[in-house]
């Protein structure tokens, strides 16, 4: 039997929903001595790992960002050296908007081989799911993912830049900052585009609701949308089956 | 037995790997007893339906877009209507940049019931399997999918507004396009942002050039670069670990 060699396999999770996983991604957590877990990650995928792997949480505890990546560096390193394969399991794709990078790169400069196992990512997903086309023919040809919250906790001012443009914008880590977004919008003149802000895609508690710039806070309110949610602006949300019936409605009774 | 109800299930067949694909595709279809699959879906991923169960090529020809896309519509709806379950399976994700949208309205005007599998995009998963994230703390904290090519197959007016922010940009469809893009990001003198190229990305054949705005068309050349291709512009591209080794090497020179 060949003696096993030190491997870190980051492995995108997928967006929430268990059968939204990968075969590649199974066959990972299948062959993992070690799993390093987050909080955005379904548990019932941990039931593919082998009886005696270690599943180690190591979910993040808000305002302590930097601290604890520094930690979940050292573990994987010292995992794996113990010629172990350690996976680390991450909602969504493990290279956006996850420091898989970071972990990657840290992992390589203690001659650690790595590999990567793309996931399905909850910015396209959820709409996806949603009946919402991020792109759609003569209404928008290309789509922008942004997180709303920096490292700083300040707003992204991509979002400024965004709200000028007429790419279907994606905002992730945004409920909080809903006002915000609408008020630059608003700005823009553009009071009138649709929003979807969608609450636990793709598991059974998901919720969302549909309006546009200018009724959307009022409607999450009353829906009490919190967080993990998604929130997608521009024209296309306005394909969803339910706005484009009610449109369809609107058409019989008007024209 | 209860007697089957017509259905059409859009399913995404993710980016070229046949590994992948979730387990929510392939139950959806072991189910199907149609199945219309486009040019870029790995035939593979074909080997998982009933043996009794149709399998129809529909790949789009080139200059024929739309007259294609109403026969596929009409296909749909007349294999359903026989009270069958009919798999639409599509490269990547099904909702974006596909006309899955109008796939599902088209049907459900009919009163067919339709359900969506989401599936790994290209435009995520390539990058990420090239270890080039497209997101990352300090360098971007945002990203911009663009198909290069309209319907009109005039270059996109997105890039232009892209090439402004900082964005890291994503570019499908766009390597015949590589001059014109160039020449965007240079008029606002952003020859140096780092430029990926990625064709047949995730499948044994994958191939591809890492360079600048002002080196890559020559690189492309030279690597005899074709489609169909991924194009990463921003400066996550130097994060690759070939470009981030020789960056080290050059501080360990010059420093």
């Amino acid at each position: 039997m060949l003696s096993k060699q030190p491997k870190l396999t980051l492995v995108g999770a997928g967006p929430g929903d268990p059968e939204l996983i990968t075969l590649k991604a199974i066959r990972a957590i299948e062959s993992a001595d070690v799993i390093l877990y987050d909080a955005l990650v379904n548990k019932v995928l941990l039931e593919y790992s082998a009886e005696k792997a270690l599943k180690i949480f190591v979910g993040k505890r808000a305002g302590l960002h930097s601290l604890i990546q520094t930690e979940i560096n050292e573990l994987i390193v010292e995992y794996a050296l113990k010629n172990n394969h350690v996976v680390r399991l991450k909602g969504g794709d493990p290279m956006i908007f996850g420091r898989g990078q970071e972990e990657i790169e840290h992992a390589q400069s203690y001659g650690i081989e790595t590999a990567i196992v793309p996931g399905i990512s909850s910015a396209i997903a959820v709409p996806t799911l949603q009946h919402i086309p991020l792109t759609a023919r003569g209404v928008s040809e290309s789509f922008w993912v942004i997180t709303a919250t920096k490292a700083n906790h300040e707003i992204s001012k991509d979002i400024e830049i965004a709200s000028q443009s007429s790419a279907t914008v994606v905002i992730l880590m945004g409920t909080q900052k809903i006002k915000e977004i609408v008020k630059i919008y608003q700005q823009q003149g553009k009071g009138n585009i649709g929003v979807a802000i969608i609450q636990n895609g793709t598991s059974e508690n998901e919720k969302y609701v549909l309006g546009t710039i200018d009724t959307i806070t009022e409607k999450a309110e009353d829906a009490q949308i919190g967080s993990p949610a998604v929130i997608v602006v521009g024209e296309v949300v306005k394909l969803h089956p339910k706005m484009l019936h009610a449109s369809n409605l609107y058409q019989t009774q008007w024209v």
